[in-house]
């Protein structure tokens, strides 16, 4: 087994610190010998670098890391494309985070309209990145966490022939969850979990082959509560939801809390971050800034590692990948990615069967499924009418009163990152129902 | 051909006479030889009989009608059994119209909490029905017009083996509209059709074969609205909505209109149906009253017609019919029961394949089939738990801080109509999320 | 509702006359106003144009018949186009029965390896008119009996957008068989029906709505017998099987009949069809000539007819029909073409839901299929990789040693036939097993 | 992790040293602290006791044997219940392969008419042996390596809960065979499997990932061919299929060697089992006798241990299972066991999905299994007419004149082990079509 090559697209990312302590401890099944990190904004890159290369040393290894400006020299050659990209950064999160609230809809990062202003920005740049993997690293394996990572993939396998993994740390959750409640170890917990990525559902929980009994399940609800669902909801479902569930389930509660919030998360986000990245420019910052831990959202780099050593070393386990649904779930389109259990090795992600959805949920999963087949194509068509179609498809807005005026909002707001929707002199594409 | 009995079950119910004019129209192709009126409201039974008597006098024919308030009675020897009952009249349609505001959710007859309770107070007694006539006349036909009709037939289909036709006007509606929008023959106009009762969608639509242009669409867009879906949204649909889709595409719209009449429909038709009766009870009423028309939702004998006969003549008719899916419709269970067009004969009803859900609303179909299925179990289990999954279904509810205090405000306002949520004593079941 | 054009391609074939009574007799409800007499045969066109003109004066009526060798001539402006052509002829006919009974495997018009060759002759033939009516009379629905019926309407309905009703006798077979055993009229029986063209069963048959009891269903069982399959067969299944799955439930019997007789069934038809021709070509012959009820293989006319009414008049009418599966069937890809009971009318052929395959039968239907859709791609491609591997997935071949020589054979006694397999020179194509 | 309790059910099998051997090799992941030896046949349990202790010693391991004929003892508390079962022995093995010929059809151990009778012979006796475990040893993993046991595991599976892998080393033959031709580590090579147990297609080869260029696969075609299956059909279907195979697609071949050999491979089986046996029960043979080797039909054990490991460590490994299909392969029925990969751990084995099944080999898959199933019912049920009807389903039968004196033949020659087909009078049930 030869070393490989890793490139990172949006490697001035502040979880790129993550996945370099991962490739440290893996190094002896993951042997990296080459990482080029790729990225839009030359000071973060530039930044990102000088203290990779610190970090490296100060975790007493040493990999070479190439910047680069050229999406393509970064590509060529690489065995895995890591992809972490925000396309019109945080200040564009703020936006989709706030303008839903001022019409009484959830404003989220990724669930929601906020969510689909966000795909609707990033599947261009996203099929792009993998129209360049599939000419010219055609082996190479995308490894992506940019969300909405089920719309993202979702678009990527339906328009390019790249080879893509979509991942999220979402599969794990429970695994984590379970594994503190019942205090066992992470591995001897194993369950079936169906889904899309933030919209899955956890069930038939065991610990080293035995089901869970009611009051360990109890136990576990608790737990994986994690304050955004209400345990009384999960004994009553006898499911474990994403926490992401929290926006359908608690939807007028986390309305209200937000209204009453002073600052969206993309606001503590962006001051977070500043903070992450003053720490990174110190030159004598050598170890993980402390301010990393209270951004969050970490995780992926675990998941990310073991999709790239199962691959490498061709050894196969099962990790949990949004994948093109072809038959694996019932109900749902071929096409339909969908976040499910898999088979991975070097032959690539084979999904599990999953015999049967549970019986209250799988309503839930058809509609919001729906909405993001009608986000997908919108994105790629740059359709105002398949937008509003996908938000007519969305639970959590439907409301025809409501979809017109905040579709046009948002867009207005993101026009500079829509170049589908708007034509070269910006106009905004007429609506015409006969499309 | 001999002539056939036909029985019918809550003959008290305003609607009788226009099924008594339509069998005199008919009577050519459905020669009926006796019509026992079965209710268990003895004073509208003995008004009712003697007005359809002269009223069948004024229209010049002659069929036996035989009251009786027991319902083998009514039923032995029949070759239909038409079901039109209402459980707990239109007091509690009223509530199930007003309680939901109090939460801001629908408030409505069949659609949201309130055809949930329509549906729990329903079912037990749709079975005890159904079971007489599995028993005592299996070759009969339930013909059913009982709301919420969808609900009722899955009760009915899956935990009996009574021959059923679960019937609703809606899927004539769109013919009428693009007959009067294009001023051509009713029996011109054909279409794809595809949902669940109250929740189906109108596509593929053509005048003799030909599709229409989209001017023509257009037209009948407009004609289609009815007052109930903006035009424009239909034009971007490009699929007519049953008019009760209103709740799920204005939704904000409806509840704030609803919030702000006097009077909920239920009110409203509570006082039509007094001075209807009024008329009925006249000794010198011998035609249908004028109050009638304003009592509105008929349409229902037509359909019921056209049923009897095809299966009374073995002559193939295609209706609009809801059946058990068994593979019509991809992407939902086997024993749901959906709104589909079906090949009506002796033989039975056969639904037409539908090769294809269209894909702007294949997810809300689901979803609201999710609570479908979800609200049929909790009525014949009286399972509270099941009743709160229907709800979180639900797309007009979703919310668990709403959907606990409602539905416990439901279930008690319900409760003598509850039989199998509430023991003996009348003490509620209490939450058990381990069932 | 103005006359309709009806075009013949094919038209010099001995069915024609039937086709022009039936017209005669259903002038009423189908007004023809024009006929095209298309042939590549001058000589029989001219002799089949002489001889329908006497015929119809004869009827006492009169339908003006255009005779020409130009296809689009016929074709334009037509609103049905009925197809009936035999590519190479009954000497390939008889080719096709004989060659493969070297090889001891079944020798037969449309099953087996002979049918596979009539395929791979007509299909290239089929597009071309497909792709006519397409370009030309797009409004038109070819009405084909041309066999293989379900492999010809495959290919139309696979490589072309023309509307195509793929019709067989076969469907009616079961309703004439129980309307003589049990001495009702043919309307009053009713059935399900699945499979293929030639390889399809009836269950589930009423009179009148009430099912057979098992003495009227052996009585069928005796009738359907025909001659071709064991009445205790029929009995064991509790099915009607085609008359056609005799070569399959008796194959060893069929070919020891084959191999004794001394003429094939191709060589009686040429006798007796040179009989009819020369009975038309007498100018004093006015009526059907008597040898044609020896002909056989009538009853083509009855159901072309009944098509064509129910989709001029926009009359629905329940009528088997080959039509791309789509969902009705159970475990057969979309595109597999299925002879299954389907809805006609003036907007398309709807299939009905098949909702079960009868679970002693569903196995042969699909290894038929599968060597069908191999066939017809075999057909399309000129591929003998695909020929070879539709014979290897055949259940009455299947074997390596018998299928390559036999293919060869059987191509070679072909090649003036088959443009797609052979090379302008003439050279075979050789057999790349890397294609 | 604590050791586990073996149960060998039919432990005098000439296989179990073998097992052993296995065992000892994976002591350390496999940690077994008891064996239980069960069997019907006193001798050969106490000769096989004897000689396993001796081998144990001989391989310098340790773990106590517990002979029994008391078949509950057996099962009580073990972890996993192997079962290697031949009801009727090779005696009437030897029937299944000779009485087939006598009519012109493969007589064969597991394929065609003697797989049948294998399979009614063995399924009443895996149903009880199924049932105890259910009942006495809830969590136990049945290891079945009975064959035919895709039968022996579909019967399991409808009719019990016992949980069962149902296991053949065909699923790793592929992988030999391409290890060997490529001269790459076996776990190097993985593939696309789909089928059913001795009907299987394997595709998709990748080594390290990288799928196979066209000589590779010739390669590979000509070391799989294996003597059985003509190697240029294998590069023509571009699958491996399965050496069973080579009863479909060298019929006429492989009937033709056998009615020339003098004896067949159960009389060949029963000269080298008896030379086995003489060698076991001497005293001084303390390692597998050499005549092991050419008695042939290991490679079990690999596969058994494999699952064993997976299950006791909870350590997921991919491996090919005969498991209910319940959506994995398109097409099927949900309780049709399937031969597929499958994720094995601790939570039991769950079939990765399988998107696509080869376009040329779907139809005879679908085939067999009809007649798998027909035949699983009627073992259960001792119907005559469900075996009559499994074999006019099965592609190596179809034919009703032979099929009915097969069977009856068959049947007769197995009178005292088909319990469910004979009453306690010994008499034949009689053939009632009307059941």
């Amino acid at each position: 087994m030869q070393n490989v090559k890793l490139a990172i697209i949006g490697a001035g990312s502040s979880y790129t610190p993550e996945l370099i302590e991962g490739l440290v401890q893996e190094k002896e099944s993951l042997p990296v010998g080459e990482i080029a990190f790729y990225d839009i904004d030359e000071e973060r890159l530039e930044v990102m670098t000088a203290f990779c290369r610190r970090y490296l040393k100060h975790l007493g290894h040493n990999i070479p890391i190439t910047p680069t400006t050229d999406r393509l020299e970064a590509i060529q050659g690489a065995r895995f494309v890591d992809v972490q990209i925000r396309v019109g950064g945080n200040a564009q999160r703020v936006l989709d985070e706030r303008i839903p609230l001022k019409y009484g809809i959830v404003g989220q990062e990724t669930t929601g309209p906020g969510g689909m202003l966000k795909a609707l920005r990033t599947i261009p740049v996203m099929l792009e990145i993998a129209r360049d993997v599939e000419r010219y690293s055609s082996d190479a394996w995308i490894i992506n966490y940019t969300n909405p990572t089920g719309l993202v993939t979702e678009a990527v396998t339906k328009y390019t022939q790249a080879q893509i993994a979509g991942l999220c740390s979402g599969g794990l959750f429970p695994q984590w969850r379970a594994s503190d409640a019942l205090n066992v170890p992470p591995e001897s917990i194993r369950y079936d979990y169906v889904g899309l990525n933030h919209l899955n559902f956890t069930f038939n929980i065991t610990v080293d082959g035995r089901p869970l009994n009611e009051e360990e399940f109890d136990r576990v609800a608790d737990r994986a509560s994690w304050g955004a669902i209400d345990p009384g909801l999960i004994k009553t479902l006898r499911l474990i939801p994403s926490p992401y569930l929290q926006y359908y389930f608690h939807t007028s509660k986390k309305i209200n809390e937000a209204v009453e919030k002073e600052y969206t998360r993309g606001e503590e986000v962006q001051r977070l971050e500043a903070e992450v990245f003053a720490a990174y420019a110190d030159p004598d910052q050598k170890a993980k800034p402390e301010a990393l831990a209270r951004r969050g959202g970490g995780g992926y780099s675990e998941i990310a590692l073991a999709v790239m050593q199962a691959i490498h070393n061709n050894r196969e386990k099962i990790i949990v990948v949004n994948v093109p649904n072809r038959g694996a779930v019932r109900g749902l389109p071929d096409d339909a990615v969908v976040e499910i259990p898999c088979a991975v090795d070097a032959a690539g992600i084979h999904g599990l069967s999953v015999p049967e959805v549970p019986s209250t949920v799988w309503g839930i999963i058809a509609a919001v499924k729906n909405y993001e087949q009608l986000a997908v194509e919108a994105a790629v068509k740059g359709s105002r009418e398949l937008a509003l179609m996908a938000l007519l498809a969305h639970p959590l807005v439907q409301d025809y009163e409501i979809a017109r005026p905040l579709l046009d909002e948002l867009l207005e707001a993101n026009r500079p990152y829509l170049p589908t929707f708007f034509d070269v002199d910006g106009a905004a594409t007429a609506i015409d129902p006969h499309q």
